[in-house]
């Protein structure tokens, strides 16, 4: 059989040595666990990024994983620690919203409130490294195969973060840039489809669509960077089927100063009232 | 059996391939072991910061471990090689006190001077690069069960660093931050027992006393951060039994514009003249 | 058996969750292989970046390593995607000359044109992210032990890089600064041979050559840092067998203002008309 693999996400560094010890923690708990470090540059107490690059990778690991998700700026406060099964793959999280995304695309969800006193006594829990001492803790025995119902009783309500959401508006669909990736690409939450509609013999745009970033025009929705210059701004659906806006081998970010909440509309061509010189 | 699990820690980055070649070469000894990368973002040549945080991790892992640590300003010098077996985990390093934590709080030390013939023949060892070509060869021997004592002789006067200790002052204890984690939490080298006194009914803080930065009283040493607003400055008992400043929701060294040396003192309240205003 | 080891090389940062979307996909594909982060930090875009880094850890890893490497400023463009046994260890790649420095430098090479249809339906294929979509499914084939060639048909013209080749001059060599690492040293194109002349009882330097950077002085080509003072520069061999100037504790780059693309050149002392002081 496979290793139990354990992936980690944190906002934690790694310079400090707080990421290590979690995973030895996992490793003492569970020794033949598949450690993974997805990532430890989250921004710091950044809730929402962490819920979306977590549901970049959560459900393109096999069955069985344990995802630890510690982005925790409430440690030492009243929240709850949660443990999840979701579709298949464990999470241990606090109870934040930091699941929001894996647990609003999900199907089979079950949610268990972590109980401290099942994973040590209180006194050796610190209170402010509950990665190290209760979320940790808990990803190794689910790593080592410990049912998730031992570890606490079912919570039904976990926290869910208000995302914000695309509106219909008049002509079109508004929304807004809600991560900036590392190259600089503005990623919304604007839902589209990326098949070519059938009959279209794999069109290169979309035609008939504008995207607009703050009012200013990137274009119609192409399909893919390289129908676009070097240098040139272009929109695409991204890999999550999000809307994105970017420039080729440069960063949209800096181009636009546009960053989270910068408000971006997808609009018919004819609703445009000035058509932008690129059409 | 579990893989024998291998961690390691650096000053190189990752962007060079430095630490990938370590990786390597330690996959290549011993093509079984579970490689992890502890961290690689130690400030270049910072032996102060390698060693506390490997404090933070080292003995969390299981025992068999074989620790890596290479930040090494003095590769090309006639600084020593060393092995080590402390409490069942094995650490390989260069002999300039970034294993002084680690053997400090040991009771079961064995350190070996590595002889570089036993590694390769002198040729092949780069006068540059004995992370590469020196430790984790050594490392990788290690995870193939060779015993510590082929690597090399007994040596009893491994390099310890001179930390700074903290002293009982006039009505207190005078100390000093050693390190700025992530967060900007300013870690001081003040060892105090996180636990509340018997029969305190879990107080929210220790009365009676009062932490000063520079001077500047941050008020009593509370349990948690939870204990105060957000933006408000903290002092906590850390993760690793420490006293610690923080920022509730933000960085106490921007906000005390503090860093390693910082001077750190905790006072009876009784012998503050002009007690701050918080208490 | 040991496990399939896979190594992961990418300018992603971590942050965003794209590579571990992409260990995901190997997890899922290759459920025992061991998957290793080697670095997700190469600077946005810079395929030469990564050539050299992949070049300083590839053959150190044991045979039968898969190797994937995604620096992909081409993606959605017809760059062709490949697949490569290099000397018995897997690559997978972009065909952008990523792989200039593995190919160059080997003795038995076999390269495939990626077929993506055997990859997947064209549709599930996302156009701006082929890293999950489609290089690492191959390298999670390899991974699982599928043989190279059902991943496509044989490509005998792949990429490479015009890198940058050293000139012999009137009375030296003459080349420039390729790489500037996490130290600030400037690792040149000048590959020199890092063992003493015969019968040279280990000198302390090269005697008789002289190293300028944009035609400064940095005195004899050194055996190791350890041989000049603290912040002094010095001229040493490095890991790669390349020249590098290096400051002693401290960077080189920041000193002499230096990057890529700065001339170096490596003269006879004779044939410099105003000899620096240092000599």
């Amino acid at each position: 059989m496979s290793p139990r693999r354990v992936t980690l996400l944190s906002d934690f560094g790694t310079a400090d040595g707080y990421a290590a010890a979690m995973a030895g923690v996992i490793a003492a708990a569970a020794p033949s666990a598949a450690i993974e470090h997805a990532s430890h540059a989250i921004p710091p107490g950044d809730i929402l990024s962490a819920a979306l690059t977590l549901s970049r990778y959560a459900f393109l690991y096999p069955p069985g994983t344990v995802h630890l998700v510690v982005v925790d700026p409430g440690v030492g406060t009243e929240r709850r620690a949660i443990a999840a099964a979701v579709d298949g793959r464990f999470f241990v999280a606090p109870d934040n919203g930091v699941l929001t995304r894996v647990l609003r695309q999900a199907l089979d969800v079950v949610v268990i409130e972590l109980d401290p006193r099942v994973i040590a006594t209180d006194d050796s829990i610190s209170t402010t490294f509950h990665g190290r001492d209760l979320f940790a803790p808990a990803a190794g025995r689910l790593a080592r195969d410990e049912p998730l119902h031992t570890l606490g009783s079912e919570a039904t309500d976990p926290v869910l973060l208000e995302l914000p959401e695309p509106r219909r508006a008049a002509g079109g669909i508004s929304g807004e840039v809600i991560q900036v990736d590392r190259y600089g690409n503005l990623i919304t939450n604007i839902p589209l489809d990326p098949s070519p509609p059938a009959g279209s013999a794999r069109p290169d745009r979309v035609d008939g669509l504008d995207v607009l970033v703050e009012g200013r025009s990137v274009g119609p929705i192409r399909r893919t960077y390289g129908q676009v210059e070097s240098g040139a701004l272009v929109a695409v659906v991204g890999s999550l089927g999000l809307l994105e806006v970017s420039v080729r081998d440069g960063s949209a970010a800096d181009r636009l100063r546009a960053g989270r909440g910068t408000p971006v509309t997808v609009v018919g061509v004819s609703s445009r009232a000035t058509p932008g010189p690129r059409d």
